[in-house]
Parts: structure tokens; C-alpha cells; sequence
């Protein structure tokens, strides 16, 4: 796939300055792209990578483009213009259809066009909506509907029994689970990233949600729509989390807890009651040389004894 | 399945109020739950929900029986209650044996009541005692012993070899990893939860554990009969966790330490040290607004450079 | 397999205090060895165990000499050369070849040596190198290149497209991934471990590098080689570890950052800003009984309030 520039241009509806000859194969990056390919400029900490680059040509705003004698696309959001360019370039080309290898229960509806990859496997009364990409070794459990264009990367499992259990006299007697999970259109599920199945009502994934890898997400979650998730997050059992959040990797969030729409919550914060107003949200520890952390540790296990004695 | 509230009584033991004809198929909660369903009331929080309910009957303690017009199951613990009748109204159906498409060494010993589901693969000299489930794509590595009634969720990893490097001037040198795994009865371990095999001794889960999904494992801990630990806690190896404990979400317990019976351990907690009394231990950060947290966090570097030139 | 102490002698090139004569045919420990095993000792609080040992021979240090009465093996890194020693007498047997159930893409290449085990995946473009070993499950996407005597354990992903979007007014717009995977000879990779490729160029992960199990390495990530990184730590996106560092578990490292050569990260700690002195880090609450921790943590926001409001 090759387009010229004058193409790219139109596609993008990007205004040229520069060769509209110019044949583009792929991206790269300022550092170490090429002349058959097209980068981004965004990030001003760059301007010298901008200005060195060899790239055939650059999407950027309007206010850089005296930093570069290079071809330039410009437009007011490169990095979606280069998203939406990248796409048409290096389209990601998954077969219609079930790899041979896959073992899905003939209760489950199957999209003709969703691909699904070696080794999954598809339990019972499941439906898998059009276009649905399903990588190698993913685990679908019974009940559990995932919406048109969604992706679910290997090694994802969705729908396992949730932690529930009653305590009887100091032995844990597990609850069934009998909610299903619903994930909705456009979700990226990351690789070996866990959904636990609702105990009485669904887990829910609403529209657009990204999720990346290593997640848990406990039974009866509500994500809402567009919020995107960072690697190694963990979400207790109820937790409801609004739309257009932001959750940094390594967050923790407790259980029966809601977050409201527009919440950033910073990488490494343990959230442990309701959020309410939208903003960002940080708890992390400041990282030290190991001595003045020791330091700082005593000194505050020194304050405890004091207030405890108070 | 359908039982009379009835029989329903009479399976729990306990006192019905209302009309024993009423017929149940199934659980359901308060705020969804539908004629023919059973739920039960313990959260006072949910007092208005228990009112307006349009479940069928509701299990709950003596103390609330005036909180609702709905037919009653009365009883002292109705969260065990109604995990006991929800088993029986929503028994889990694996079939007996093998699915064609699991890997099985010859050496290893599955008892032919076990449920070995789809692509699973399982090492030499392992033995799995009757009753066991073992989900989708689980892998047991060589000499693991797994339980009666044990179950072994999608993706779990029992048995690799554990992080034991010996250090040969900067480059890590492996340390085979002889020891095996063994699983009590009725432990539930969680969806991509990992074990690691011991070093030179066993590692050891005993009776009644139960593993949420994420955890990870080091090689020869032992934890305790009964323990519960929530979703992506890490025990690094040697650990020695006592019984009845609970651990939180994404806890960490460092290596090579012992916590006794009956401790609580606050999720996001990192646990370095032994801990010899039972009870509630905890170490987070508090989670504040961003723009706050950098002042707190400012102040405490502030205080570092103070006592670091004491 | 079995040795004489003699022989093992001569193997590890150190000095034989006691009978040349006994065989010894595998490891134990101090504590739970027997005759015909072999242990090392290099910790002090082990003393008494290493008097009471029933072990045939022991490796220790000249100055650990008058603390046994038992056969011992003297050097001067009693670990490194019990590692040897153990390689030798439990050798790793995994039979070159691919399991049948294993999918390889066509257009990949692996060394005939190399050990490919039931119902792993392996994409397009691939390189195995020789004497490599991929455990069961184990997912590599397509343009993954493994170099030789590393070794893949059960359930990890090597390759997924990493957490790449941009915003579109709300919506996340995916970012095609074109880079790879590259990693290096004799590196070890843990158990649901996943490594995402790069982004536009590769992700690196360079010789001697160890992985523990459930760890997220982000999109062009480099880890420099001979690092050790335990469970459960996260690395974001486009972060360059050094060379000869030690990460501990559950610790995470925040993306577009640098960490020299030689840094020792503690369990817990997040790391959200580059460093470049090597020494140990260290950022983690004091773990407390939850009163105490309560009473801190209420006395930390007592004083934000003070700071916020100067």
C-alpha cells in the first residue's frame, strides 16, 4: 500500500506544503523514519528530532511549522490525523472465520465476519457480534456478548466465577455466579487481562472502553463508556466507573465504589471510596534513595506513636 | 430445578414466613430480582431496596423480619443460607473427563470423576483427585498434586519454575527448581493466577484456600488453610502466610516471612516484615485531589532533606 | 545421575573436606536433605540447620568450615556453584521439536532445537534461535525474534499491539503498532508475563535479561541486558531500564522515562521520574495495625489541608 502525498493530504483533509509527489509507504518515527515514510510532531521536547528528521513527510499544527524544511501535513490534532492515516496504511488484516484449533460451544452465535484465532475457546449461549477480533488463546466463558469491532487480545479471560463467597464459621462457601458480562462496541480487551462474570446481575463493559494488559476487573464492574484503563489495574467486585475516566497503570480500585464521569486517576493510587467531582486524583508514596526514604519511614512511625498515644 | 419456598425452608433450615407455595428457580437481587427468585438482606444500607422488592422471598436475619411485606426465610447467617440453596438451584455442570483437546502426560494420574475442559495441559507425575475442575488453558507444569473438589480456572499457571538466579559476577545464573506443587482440597484458584513449583521443598496450599484471579505465587510458600486473597496480590517466594487470614487486593508480601493465623491485610498493603499478632495491617497512601497531593507529597521531601542532614 | 563427592569436586573446582567416596544423586536443602544430596550454606541464621543437616555435603565458604561436621565442598560463591552443580545433576529435558498442537505460522523460522510445547502460538515472522524453549500456551504475535537458550514459560504474550490510541474528542482512536519484539540470547520470561511490540520501532529486551511471572512490559520499552525483574511489575510505555538492575516485585515503573545502569528498584515503589544514579530507590507507606495507619493517614490530611490553604 503506497499513497502520494497529495493523497495523504486529501484523506487527511490536511492542508500540503511540500512535494505532492512524494510516494508514502508507512509511519515512522522523527528519530529513525525514513523518506517513503510519514510521522507526527507533537510533542515540543522533539523540536530537535523534528528538525533532523529524515521522514518523507510530517503531520503537525500550524504554529510548527517553521521548525522543519520537511514535507509538512498540517492540521489541528496530528496525533489523530496520524492515527486515522496509519490505520489506512498498515491495515491489520485478520481472516473472517474460526481457526480450526478453536473450540466453541455450538450454543454461542459466531459473527460470520468476527475472526477467531487459535486455541480460543467459546463457552455456552456466547454472541460475538461482527467484525470481532479474537486473538490466540483467549477464554470466553458461558454467557458472555461482546459487541460489534471489539478486540480481545490473547490470553484474555472473560467470564471466570467472580470471588464470592460466604463465610461459614471460617471456611469460604463459594456463591454461584449467575450474571453474564456485555461488552459493548469498540472494546480493547489487553492480553491476559481478566473479567469476572456478574454474581446476579452482568459485568459490563459499556462502548469504547479501552482496557490494557494484565487488568482484573471484578464481578458486577460497570465501565463506563470511553474510559481507558492502563496496564495492571485491578477493580474490586461493584465498582462503578464513569465515563471518560482515565486510570493510570497499577491503580487499584476498591469495591462498591462509584467514580464519576472525567476521572484521572494517577498510575499507582488505591481508591477506596466514591469519587464525586471530576479532576485528577493522586496516592503514591514519593520514591527516594533507599536512606532518606528509611528516614522519612521512621519519622512517620515516630508521629504514629505519638498520635496514637495522644 | 424449582423448589417450593417449602421445600426451600426445609433444605435451610429455617423459619419460613409467608406462602410455602411459592415456587423458586432461581437467585436474584433485591433491586432486579423477579417472582420466582430468592435473595437475601444483610446490608442495612440496602434497607429501602429490601422493601421494594419483587423477588419472591428474601433470606434474612430475625431482626429485619418487619423491614419487608415479602415472604421471609428467617435465619442467622442468610448470606451461607442462601449460597447453600443458590448451589443447589444453580449446580455448576462440568461433565466427567477429559475434553479431546487437553495434553495429558501418560504419567499423571486424573481421577475420572475430574473435569479437564479444553486445551488444558498437564505435566508428568501429576496427580488430580476427584471432583477437581480444571478450566480452559490451564497449565500444570510437572509434579503438581491438586485436591479433591479443587477448582482451576481458565489460564492459571501452576508449577513453572520459580525466580531462583544465583548471581555469577552480574550475570544470573538459573537454579533448577526441584520441588513440586500441592493443593489441598477445595481450594478455587483464579483466572492467569500463577504458582511456582519449589526450589527444593514443596510449595504448599492448603485446604480451603481461595485464589482470586492475577495472583502471583513465589516459589515455596506456604499458605495457610482457609486464607482468602483478593485479586493481583503477589507473595514472593518462601513466605509463610498462617490460616484464616485475608488478604486484599494487590497486596505484596515480601519473601522469606511469616504471618501468623487470622491477619487481615489491607488491599495495596506491602508487607515487609513478619507479622506475629493477629489482627488489621495496612500501608497506603492517602488518595487525595492531585493539586493536594503534591503539596503533601512536597512537604514530605522537604522533611526528608531536613532529616537526612540531621 | 549420581557423582561421586569426588567428582563434584573436580566439577566446581573446590577444595573436599571428607569422604571422596559418597554419591550424591541430586540438591537439598539443609533442613530437609538427605545422604545422598548435596546443599549450600551462605546464610548465617542458618547455623543450626546447617549443623543438625543430614545432607551427604555441603558447599559453603573457607570461614564457614569449623560449622559442620558434615562433608563440605569449600568456594568462595557457594550459590553460583550449587547452581551449577544442580544444572548438572537435574538437567531441564525438553525434547526438541514442536508438539503437534502447536500452531506456527508458515513464514516463521525456528531452530530445529528448540523446544515448542502443546498449543503454543506462534504468529508471522517470527525467529526462534536455537535452544530456545517455549512452555505451554505461551502467544507470540507476528515479528518476534528470540535469541538463543531463552526461555518462554506457559501463558505468556509476547507481542500483543501495545496501548497506543489518540483522542478524538472523547473517543480513543487505535494507533496501528508496526514495531516488533526483539529479545536476546538466555533471556528468561515468566509465566503469563506479556510484552507488547513496539509501537513504530521494536521492543527490546536484551541478553541475560530475567523476567518473573505477570509482569506488563509496555510498547518500546528497552530493558538493558542482565536486569532481574521479580513478579507483578509494571513498565509503561517507551521506559528504558539499564543494565544490571533489579527490579522488585510489584514495583512500576511510569513510561517515556530512563533508569541507568546498576539501580535497584524496591518492591512497591513507584518510579515516575528518570534516574540516573545508580544506588536503591524506595517509595512505600509504612505498613502499620490499621489504627495506627488510620490515625497517620488522618493526621497526613490534616496537614494537606494546612499546606493547601497557605
Amino acid at each position: 500500500m503506497s499513497l502520494s502525498l497529495a493523497a495523504v493530504a486529501a484523506f487527511l483533509e490536511a492542508e500540503l506544503i511540500g512535494d505532492p509527489l512524494v510516494e508514502i509507504s508507512g509511519v515512522g518515527s522523527l528519530q529513525e523514519g525514513q523518506a517513503n515514510q510519514i510521522g507526527f510532531f507533537q510533542d515540543r521536547k522533539r523540536r530537535q528530532e523534528l528538525k533532523d528528521t529524515a521522514l518523507g513527510a510530517v503531520i503537525l499544527r500550524p504554529e510548527h511549522l517553521s521548525w522543519t524544511a520537511s514535507n509538512k501535513l498540517v492540521c489541528d490534532n496530528p496525533h489523530v490525523a496520524f492515527a486515522r492515516l496509519a490505520q489506512r496504511l498498515h491495515p491489520r488484516l485478520r481472516p473472517e472465520g474460526r481457526h480450526p484449533s478453536a473450540v466453541i460451544d455450538p450454543s454461542s452465535q459466531v459473527h460470520a465476519s468476527a475472526h477467531i484465532a487459535a486455541h480460543v475457546v467459546i463457552g455456552a449461549n456466547c454472541v460475538i457480534a461482527e467484525g470481532v477480533v479474537i486473538e490466540a488463546h483467549a477464554v470466553l466463558y458461558d454467557d458472555v456478548q461482546i459487541g460489534p469491532y471489539s478486540h480481545v487480545h490473547a490470553g484474555a479471560v472473560i467470564g471466570a466465577e467472580g470471588f464470592g463467597y460466604a463465610n461459614d464459621k471460617g471456611q469460604w462457601l463459594a456463591v454461584p455466579q449467575v450474571g453474564g458480562v456485555r461488552i459493548g462496541a469498540r472494546v480493547d480487551i489487553g492480553a491476559n487481562t481478566t473479567i469476572d462474570r456478574g454474581a446476579l446481575e452482568h459485568t459490563i463493559i459499556e462502548d469504547g472502553v479501552k482496557l490494557d494488559n494484565q487488568i482484573q476487573i471484578g464481578h458486577n464492574c460497570v465501565i463506563g463508556a470511553h474510559t481507558a484503563i492502563a496496564g495492571c489495574v485491578g477493580i474490586a467486585g461493584s465498582a462503578r466507573i464513569g465515563r471518560y475516566c482515565m486510570i493510570g497503570g497499577a491503580a487499584m480500585i476498591a469495591g462498591h465504589l462509584s467514580i464519576c464521569d472525567g476521572v484521572i486517576i494517577s498510575g499507582g493510587t488505591l481508591v477506596a471510596s466514591d469519587i464525586t467531582e471530576k479532576g485528577q486524583y493522586t496516592g503514591v508514596f514519593p520514591t527516594l534513595p533507599h536512606r532518606s526514604w528509611a528516614k522519612l519511614a521512621g519519622s512517620l512511625r515516630y508521629q504514629v506513636r505519638h498520635l496514637v498515644s495522644e
